[in-house]
């Protein structure tokens, strides 16, 4: 936790925050804080700054704090995301939340078990909660926003030309197609598929929808690997 | 597991192996194989190519080998890497293997915990183990060559200089610095800290050993994150 994110219901004055719980947790165990310590925080959605801890103790911790600094930019990515397996799944959020990304949408894909998708981590508060610790990680303060798209073609076909309209279109898949570009600039729509990759037909429905495949080099990456490695080589 | 990699002592004759264990597990419960089903297939250290199942049960399977093709080249790169807790250890090493790095040498650091090096994760079988994973991954059969370096001063100060010699030399850590190189030429030398980061003293002593600090941006990433995220841009 590199920041201390701060909700609304933190807030017992416009300076004052009263904590709880895990966060609270956190201060006494890891940073093993103490009365007088200034800490980073953010206000969810808001500003980030200095809290100074004025008082301690196992059931609550209390903050004076001071916001003026911006969160950092966010990259100006919409994200398609076949839904991986629940344990991927946690670990892609904090990634994409850390990174900076600023739409994600989780896509079936004929490579998608059904099982996954009902899997408890799906459900909006589990999803919340894994980019929260995404921002704390990487310091950042505003959500991506998260849509889940159950079914492939209706979205690729029906509302993606319109998403991805005004952006470069990508979709990484391995094979013989361009490299992916390197330090774009201006807005992306990027594709990533399952483990086993998107089907031929996928890569077609996404290439109608103008988002053309590119590739990332033979070695085929697991996708926790290849979500970092595709949005540090476009920005 | 995209290529069933082959070790000396599966080979029952030039061109047939006979498997048991995890692998003859993977091929039966994963993959679903049947006999007269073709795989690809890697000699670890060699070549790589197609084997064909000609027996199969649940004591073993026995493929018939054809080894033609060449692993992917390498990365021209040395990863040193302050060890990195256990659990997240495991991944790393899966990732180093799979995106092709040459070398790794994991490093101690100030803000490495004693107890990180007191792990079973770091016996050499065990670093094998999740080094093989990710050659599966990848479809590569060439492991990296990994040394453990206990000592930061003695190893920074008197081997690194000649091991970065003739090569970029890169300190990944936040701050003031420069962004990255992205595409380099030629051989790399890159060090990355803890979670935690180097402290001053250790980017000074990289800095003197040829290690010049670069950033990747205001965001903290977790370890796991931007290893692949700064092989990405450098390569």
């Amino acid at each position: 936790m590199n920041l201390l994110l701060l909700e609304d219901g933190d807030f017992v004055a416009p300076d004052r925050v009263r904590l709880q719980g895990r966060r609270l947790q956190h201060l006494r165990e890891v940073h093993r804080a103490e009365c007088g310590d200034s800490l980073r925080v953010g206000r969810l959605g808001g500003l980030m700054g200095r809290g100074v801890l004025f008082s301690l103790n196992a059931e609550q911790a209390e903050l004076q704090i001071s916001l003026d600094t911006p969160p950092p930019a966010k990259l100006p990515l919409t994200l398609l995301l076949a839904v991986p397996r629940p344990k991927m799944l946690k670990r892609v959020l904090q990634t994409v939340s850390a990174m900076g990304v600023a739409r994600l949408v989780l896509l079936n894909s004929y490579r998608v078990e059904k099982s996954f998708w009902q899997t408890p981590f799906l459900e909006p508060a589990a999803i919340r909660e894994q980019l929260i610790l995404g921002l704390e990680q990487a310091r950042d303060t505003v959500l991506p926003e998260v849509t889940l798209e159950k079914r492939f073609k209706p979205f690729v076909e029906d509302r993606l030309p319109a998403l991805a309209d005004g952006s470069l279109g990508l979709t990484g898949h391995p094979g013989e197609y361009p490299a992916c570009p390197r330090a774009v600039e201006g807005p992306v729509t990027l594709a990533i598929g399952p483990e086993g990759g998107w089907i031929p037909y996928e890569v077609e429905l996404l290439r109608l929808a103008g988002l053309q495949p590119v590739q990332l080099g033979e070695r085929i990456l697991r996708v926790e690997t290849a979500v970092p490695a595709l949005l540090a080589r476009l920005f």
